[in-house]
């Protein structure tokens, strides 16, 4: 009897499903539903760029769309399917994004009061409205309780849970008193599904939980009372309204309601594995182990990477967290990334590209693609910070901003855009210099995300500045594979190893550095990190007048040589 | 009888005619000629972008369209006009902008043999390929004739007379060998009316050779054959066939040929005045007088203000050049400037504006001014540098670039342009604090040029920036203005305090500082200052992390205020 398992990967823009045979690792179908709420799914607000949230609804509505659309497409290619065939189904999101709920489990952002209100809605992941609130948690528990900051990378982000619900209690009291708790994203798909209502008996996973809640077994779970109390009553209130467990994704939430099965076309009672981050899943389906950094490239990108939690781990400063289990149970799973890549292009295209390259966006992407990858590093003369969101790892700190300089009178958009490609990738060989500085060491890259599949001048680029040969898992849908291969496992019919060994597969094309491009790269990533450090780091103090000069004689050296 | 003056001004892109009526200032007929070589007049090469020469015929085609069209004109306006009442022509250039000559006087550019040679051609003011051997001049002459800089503001530049010269010789010696001589174009063209064909004939200006050749009285004018032997023994070889005296605008270089009377259809003797640069006849066509600082405002910037000769002034580091009688007789003329204002914005419009904008340059301009008035001083968030084209005044520096800092996932094509137009103003503020800090006040500021009659927005900003009422001379044409009264004083027929008297004029509107833009700016040039001093000088050390989070909470404090 064939088995299957269906995967759930929620986006910034869109959410889609995967649904593979867990035996073969063919996948049989893939449906997306871009959240129609907003610009491309996200509430803003136009006196505060900072401000990033979603419609619920949009979660819901997706939900059937993209799982009746797999199942149907699956149908075309097996004729024989049948829904109990299914074992699991599995869900990621995107996440530090936490969801006020009423004491029913309905997110405030659906009741009638509050359906215009942004700060009843779901708080993105990219919502940098809680600086402040971050800020003084990062200094409060330096105070109190170091050991909270340790673990995670040492700064208290403001896309992270407590930044964000404080933040919502000083600027919206009355939506956080309308909250009898809140549920990140991961967890509310899940208890949807499975029909729990009473938040308080939803599943919790340990990765959003530890990466982000500051939840570790070490001290009991969530931060104390006390050290909430000391930053507002009303938090240390509301932790008895939160939970006490959390569990990793290899958990069963529970069975698949009779009326969701009905409108999915489902087998009531499928197994519904708790939910995790997609960076995670997206590490686990591109078959994440020791020695293994995965990177997962789209708007932003997350680095995973897991340790055995038998072995030895320092404190890393600067990364986004370490927790057991978070991606593979039994390792700590390790996370960082970068709060803008594909969303710094995206903007650059959509703002700053005239129509001589194209008339639509997908087109002045390629004909800068073809004219950039004409060029050689640092023939351009530009050199770019990728902050443009802030930067999350190493300096965890959304008050920082994009940078471009070397600019003359000649340079041209392209020319800007193989800048920005080469900052992103700056900044994440400073993520694997970090880790390996603390002896994680990085043996080989995986990549996955829509740029690392259709981008191959970008990977070439990546490949140079990172020095190391990047692999390209080949599944389009990482993250949903992850999830799908949760799924599977919660319903206790198959293993771990077992899925990973059927269905993560890599293609056949591996991106090796080139020699001579990575001797250039090695100077710019100089002056990169100077600037970085400079502009980043209050420890840094010196002298810069050098940097312009050097990018103009690499820039002589490469058009000359 | 009424008396009428022509004025000449070959600028970067065009060149342009100007018949004024010297007792009423009535402007009868002006006429433009874009050259036709090159992007824009200007002959470029792909592979090293400091190249920037200028096909010499151009100036003579132009030279006949423009006089030419400027007479229709007038004939038009003045039925009764007659040749012989034009009393005088004066020519103002672009500079410095060397020619190579043979013995004849022709340009090399024009001769079959080199016509293709782009070293043989007009070496444009911006070219900036002599980097090395301006570094090399300042280096020598600082161990062995400092008071040679000390004219110049203590470095010499890459844009000057001997840097190019030098250039010349090191790479391209058969076009050097073949120069008998080098001409500045400012006196060239006179030599070419008044049929000066031996190169040690011509009137050489001293605003060219005071400011650019290191030419001054004190030393007995060029710099000596030691020194320009121990830069290359060809160059001291050279000086024998430059020249031994310099002489200000208000000096007759000759009288107009037969055969340039006919072509051009004025009266043959018409007297020719000597030349000089753009920016000083432009000072004087605005009035410019002690106290003063005339800005001419344009693809690039000068600013020109003077001070009696007959009193102690300072040497004033970084400032161009400090000139007796560059500008007017009996004073000495004080040259700073911007190497790009206009050609930034024109840079930024041409290679990074969506044509959501508009379809053209000019509504791309004109929807982004709308745009970027609707801006508070600091909302965009951004701070830039303005020196795609280097820095002239003060750094004196062309290996330095241009730098955009602050962009968030948000920032659009018209924050970027109004963060631009604040680099340059705060540039220019950068000027006039150095010309105060060595004691030339400057009271009264008077702009001209095509950015200072066209754009109210820009000129706003620069007022708040600067701190100081704004004046804008009421001609369109200040630089050919001033031409044509040192043409009409150069006859001998009228004085220059008559002259100036009758035609410079004001226009009505003043921009004033608004207070709480200029509390903003203040702040912002504190940042702006911070990385001046830090990317474009050596002597800079400490920390510039704050610059970021100071833009960011500005941004915040306008946004919301």
């Amino acid at each position: 009897m064939p088995r299957y398992a269906i995967g759930l990967d929620y986006g910034t823009n869109s959410c889609r499903s995967l649904l593979v045979d867990l035996d073969s690792g063919e996948e049989l179908g893939s449906t997306v539903y871009p959240y129609p709420s907003g610009t491309l799914g996200i509430l803003t607000d136009p006196s505060d760029p900072n401000v990033a949230r979603q419609n619920p609804q949009d979660y819901l509505h997706g939900l059937v769309e993209i799982i009746r659309g797999a199942i149907a497409q699956t149908k075309e290619k097996r004729p024989d399917f049948k829904p109990e065939e299914v074992i699991g189904i599995g869900v990621d999101t995107t996440g530090s994004t936490p969801i006020p709920v009423n004491a029913e489990g309905a997110p405030l952002g659906v009741l009638p009061k509050f359906k215009d209100n942004l700060n009843a809605q779901v708080w993105l992941w990219k919502d940098h409205t809680a600086h402040a609130e971050a800020a003084a948690i990062t200094e409060k528990a330096a105070e109190m309780r170091p050991e909270y900051l340790a673990k995670c990378g040492g700064i208290y982000s403001s896309e992270w849970w407590w930044s964000k619900i404080w933040r919502c209690l000083k600027v919206d009291p009355e939506v956080f008193e309308a909250a009898h708790s809140w549920v990140e994203h991961c967890d509310w798909i899940p208890a949807v599904l499975t029909g729990t209502t009473d938040p308080a008996q939803m599943s919790r996973g340990i990765c959003s939980a530890g990466h982000k809640a500051m939840f570790c077994a070490e001290w009991g779970g969530l931060p104390d009372k006390e050290f909430l109390a000391s930053l507002d009553p009303k938090l240390a209130e509301l932790r008895d309204r939160l939970y006490n467990e959390a569990v990793s994704a290899d958990t069963r939430a529970g069975g698949l309601t009779a009326e969701w099965a009905t409108k999915l076309g489902l087998a009531p009672g499928t197994a519904v594995a708790v939910g995790a981050f997609d960076a995670h899943m997206g590490a686990v389906g591109s078959g994440v182990k020791k020695g293994t950094l995965t990177k997962i490239l789209g708007t932003s990108t997350c680095d995973i990477t897991v340790w055995p939690d038998s072995e030895d781990l320092a404190d890393i400063p600067g990364l986004c967290g370490v927790v057991d289990g978070s991606v593979l149970p039994g390792c700590y799973g390790i996370e960082a990334g970068q709060s803008a890549v594909g969303d710094i292009f995206l903007w650059f295209v959509n703002h700053l590209v005239p129509d001589s390259y194209g008339a639509t966006q997908d087109e002045k992407f390629i004909n800068m693609e073809a004219e950039l990858a004409k060029l050689k590093p640092g023939e351009t003369g530009l050199l770019a910070l990728d902050w443009n969101n802030g930067n999350r790892t190493i300096l965890v700190d959304v008050r920082l901003t994009g940078l471009i300089l070397g600019q003359t009178l000649h340079t041209q958009a392209h020319e800007i855009y193989r800048a920005l490609i080469e900052a992103t990738a700056f900044g994440a060989l400073t993520i694997i210099k970090r880790m390996e500085e603390y002896g994680v060491a990085v043996e080989e890259v995986v990549n996955t995300g829509g740029l690392a599949v259709k981008n191959a001048t970008l990977m070439q680029i990546y490949a140079d500045i990172i020095g190391r040969p990047l692999k390209v898992a080949a599944s389009d849908q990482t993250c949903a594979l992850g999830a799908a291969i949760f799924g599977a496992i919660s319903s206790g019919e198959i293993g771990l190893s077992e899925a990973q060994a059927n269905v993560c597969r890599m293609r056949e094309r591996v991106y090796e550095p080139i020699p001579e491009n990575q001797a250039i790269y090695e100077r710019l990533y100089g002056l990169y990190r100077t600037l970085h450090d400079a502009f980043g780091t209050s420890e840094w103090s010196g002298k810069i007048d050098n940097v312009m000069k050097e990018l103009i004689s690499i820039r002589q050296e490469q058009r000359q040589g």
